[in-house]
């Protein structure tokens, strides 16, 4: 199958152009004209690297589920600045072996995430096909902002640190999906963490929410916590102490599956990413929007990530190092 | 390296971050906001299918080229709506033996060819960096309207159809390249035909210019003059009917390497891509503004590509059928 007939199977998959005065099948889609700047990130999923299609459990990842994450992972980037995403353009690099309806999965799962996460303003706009040895999936995604960006920079001594989403349930996910045992053998929840960890869930609503309540620093947590703590601190130029307390209950939540794997839950919740929550920083005069939980306070000293004021040896995710 | 220490060092090499509120090192960029609607486009060149690293004839693809490459075929589509560009996202993948080096020259290659293209408004403005078996590049582009966007179903019978840029430049060069003997071996035209494939000069500031001249549908030949056109024929429901002597000066310049070869010239013309050169048609009553050629017709009758009446069955390039 050629190019523009595959294109000819996936962009009606793709659903409707909203937001778009030009869809696919140009040389470049034209957004309809918004009010404020415009927002743009960029996110890279890699066969063998960001994802597995047979895991050693006999478990496939489907062209849904990729789909479906690197919508998320792109509209989560948006959400962390605050922002609303008008706009997907999805290059896919298909290794020969590739079939169709793997492709046509793959675009059903965008469409899915872009609708069930809430992203109204949003839809895919156009790409590119081509061929490769690996299956690689990158996606560009504009959005708008009401008011003023939130940086990672601005987060000021006495400032509330929070989080909206979950915390290391994609991480979790990863550990089952990659223990040797069927997915089933850990009963609901391990399908319900190894879906966390497939198909993630950032809560898209919070990002704007935060804007509006004045958060003072904000990003998604993709690398984990401890990971992205550390880029506000250093961006911030301050230190982020959290509570161990207020951290517990996202570590309770995941207990019974970690002593199934023979795990710590807290390093999930401390170094797991990819469930693409949001960790902000919010003036203390202010009130949390709905969806946030405070989990600790930033206060002076060296750019610095610690566990009630003790350093944490703990990092995330490198990008090269795995 | 790690991801941080690798974006330390590329992220001074592409240069100041214009068109950007907020440049690379947040979750998203933030674009100076512009008048006139946002054009979005995205490109991708895999290793071993849209280049290679090094040719049966010992040739290296440095990252330079490559990272020219990609920008020169990104700013091309923007080019071809009328529009000029704004900002680029690339996401790179990159195999554990990518030296830093060859990432470092390709962030120079992007840069030199936004400010040597002429693309004045538009920086590298965030991106992606990872690993994987083979080294991806893509990038998306943003860019603004003056006017409407010019489509590729706008052609109407009685309209002139032009070119702006080269063609079958490239073409030769790649031929060249995927000749045996050295490029030394052809002289001076070698070199340029080699630097054509690998470094492409799309037109800039035809883009807009033919826009504001009232051109009726566009697009940029990037995988060849038959290929393009017919996509024009389709999407315009019309008839495309080329002059051979206005295409024969293209061949002419071609002639004396395509003798070394044992090639004919005017294969490379019709059938060649990547030189990003424009295709439009015009309105017969306006003046082809500076740069454009007159090379043929629209005519009426079914979506068709022909030379002087004549049907052909010459075709490009299909990125998964190479």
């Amino acid at each position: 199958m050629g190019e523009r007939e595959l294109l000819a199977r996936i962009i009606p998959l793709l659903g409707p152009s909203k937001g778009a005065l030009v869809g696919p099948g140009d040389d470049a889609a034209v957004l309809v004209p918004g009010s404020g700047p415009v927002v743009i990130s960029m996110d890279t999923l890699v066969e063998d690297h960001d994802f597995r299609l047979v895991r050693p459990n006999g478990f496939t990842t489907t062209g849904y589920d990729v789909g479906w994450k690197s919508a998320a992972q792109n509209l989560s980037d948006i959400n962390a600045m605050g922002g609303t995403a008008t706009s997907l353009v999805v290059s896919l690099t298909l290794p020969p072996a590739t079939s169709v309806a793997w492709v046509e999965d793959c675009a059903r799962g965008l469409a899915a995430a872009i609708s069930e996460l809430g992203a109204d303003n949003c839809s895919v706009v156009g790409g590119d096909l081509g061929g490769g040895a690996q299956l690689v999936i990158t996606a560009a995604v504009t959005g708008v902002l009401r008011g003023a960006p939130v940086l990672r920079s601005g987060a000021e001594p006495g400032h509330t640190i929070a989080i909206a989403g979950t915390l290391g349930r994609a991480a979790a996910g990863l550990a089952l999906l990659e223990d040797g045992r069927p997915i089933a053998d850990f009963g609901p929840a391990g399908k319900e963490l190894a879906a966390a960890q497939l198909r993630p869930v950032p809560p898209l609503a919070s990002g704007p929410a935060a804007a509006a309540a004045g958060a003072s620093a904000m990003l998604d947590i993709s690398d984990g916590l401890v990971r992205d703590a550390a880029r506000i601190a250093t961006a911030s130029g301050v230190q982020l102490d959290f509570r161990p307390a207020a951290l517990l209950p996202f570590a309770e939540e995941l207990r019974s599956t970690a002593d199934l794997l023979g795990e710590d839950p807290m390093h999930w919740v401390l170094g797991g990413g990819e469930d693409h929550g949001l960790l902000a920083t919010f003036p203390a005069d202010r009130s949390l929007p709905p969806g946030f939980t405070a989990v600790g306070s930033v206060v002076p000293g060296k750019p610095l990530v610690t566990l009630a004021s003790r350093a944490t040896a703990l990092r995330g995710w490198d990008h090269f190092a795995h």
